[in-house]
């Protein structure tokens, strides 16, 4: 017998950025299975759009405010009509309600410009089980590679879109496959003048004695929701958190470093490069209860 | 009367990188008015594919050759399958004996790496009139923007996918929206060195006296089919052509200079930011019938 993953849910949603031109409703349920985008949507063409990734645990979405805000806040770095978020809100919950119920299901919203020639942005939530994650919470080896650009291009050149979660991924994909060729199973990016960025997916949390760090958004990485979460929660423990520059020397030599992210959680850093670090299994465990709303 | 522009085409070419696995035809004409792209394709997921724009004139496209080496040129650098460039060069013939007859065609070849969870890639031509460029190829003003990078980029960090003509553009897009609120047409991007490399969609070409230079495709810029033609027909006149690293005060004090793309054909720079460059329409016109095949 083999088992059979639960169907991926699609909704659409028209009503995006306002109420749909054709006066139907602002979503509704569509067939995942069937081609649903056209060959001159900008997505397409330019990977012209921005986008959120979700995690839902045990039927409950995790931080859906602070995604919507953040996707927001990419379509404002976009210059894309901003998004109604409430009505963004309702389609995820239409899509995880329409979901088999499962432990850990993985929500796109994506948002992009529309057609070629102007329209409307295009918008859906695609809701689909998570992948497989185990292995990564246990521990992942990470490369660092280069980024090209300094910590100062986000204030320098907007137009480079540092801190926008953008669907022009495909240097993300190539760093990844990169890192694999080297025997890691993800990447730290590192800017020119030599400070550690984020993950291609993910952000990245430092331990150094009783302290928590994360690299300043000023950096031009992504605001992180799930290091968001975990500072809130650390801070009103009385643990002192703040962003700041550090070298891949300086995490190599700290107590402990995770990536995070909103489906895959915490994933302790085993090594950056050939440099092992500090793994905290119980702590990891805490932190992926607390980011999949668990605790 | 409203004058109506003739329909675009479209052919889905299954068989672009090998014989389709439903054994069906290598290429077939589709309804380009359909959505025929799945949600999950990486192209719209990530911005996970290469492509080129190839210009038609008169019905006769031009430089296909060089076009689809230059696109197994991107997938290799993505990793992506060999695309089978006989089989793509019948369909982008395909499409414009389907396209009614119009002077000016662009002809786009899209190749992704096909759908989340692994697939074929899934591959397309889309024929459309071409945008109307003549007030361009009268002339453009050109902002010169960051593009953050060194020109040793490609050689230190291949990851960074520089010279591989991608579908993540969104910072060329963004780039672009930037020089319009600038006050000018098209950009002119300099990498972190102070060198002037290419335009978003362009080749940047320079006369200094008697010589034309161009970027050097080391610099990681993409190789120009465009600014090619013209260097092999200029050198058959005995005129000296090479590639050389310029900065922007070199190209402001150039003879002329020229953004050339396989559409929009040759549009001299009057303006580089804030300083007037000379204009020669005689030799634009002669360079934009060469693009077009029709000299």
């Amino acid at each position: 017998m083999t088992s059979t993953q639960p169907a991926p849910v699609l909704v659409l949603v028209p009503g995006a950025a306002g109420a749909p031109a054709d006066g139907g409703p602002r979503f509704h349920l569509a067939d995942a299975d069937a081609p649903q985008l056209s060959v001159i949507d900008l997505v397409v063409t330019r990977g012209d759009g921005v986008f959120e990734t979700i995690g839902a645990f045990d039927g409950t979405a995790v931080n859906v405010g602070p995604h919507l805000e953040r996707l927001a806040r990419s379509a404002a770095q976009l210059e894309l009509p901003a998004p109604e978020q409430a009505t963004i809100a309702e389609a995820v919950e239409a899509a995880i309600t329409a979901h088999e119920a499962v432990a850990e299901l993985s929500v796109r919203v994506m948002y992009t410009r529309g057609l070629e020639g102007g329209s409307a942005p295009t918008c859906w939530i695609h809701a689909r089980v998570s992948d497989d994650w185990s292995a990564h919470r246990e521990g992942i080896r990470v490369a660092a590679l280069d980024r090209g650009l300094p910590t100062t291009a986000a204030q320098t050149s907007p137009w480079l879109l540092q801190g926008a979660k953008t669907l022009s991924y495909a240097v993300n994909m190539a760093a990844g496959r990169e890192a694999r060729r080297r025997g890691a199973a993800d990447v730290l990016f590192v800017a020119s003048d030599g400070y550690v960025l984020e993950g291609p997916t993910s952000t990245l949390l430092v331990r150094r004695g009783e302290e928590f760090l994360t690299t300043p958004v000023s950096a031009g990485v992504l605001p992180g929701t799930s290091v968001n979460t975990l500072f809130a929660r650390l801070q009103a423990e009385g643990v002192t958190v703040r962003e700041q520059l550090m070298t891949p020397a300086e995490v190599q030599g700290s107590d402990a470093a995770w990536l995070l992210s909103s489906t895959r959680l915490a994933a302790p850093i085993t090594h950056l490069d050939d440099v092992e670090l500090p793994v905290d299994s119980a702590l990891t465990d805490r932190f992926g209860r607390i980011l999949a709303g668990r605790d």
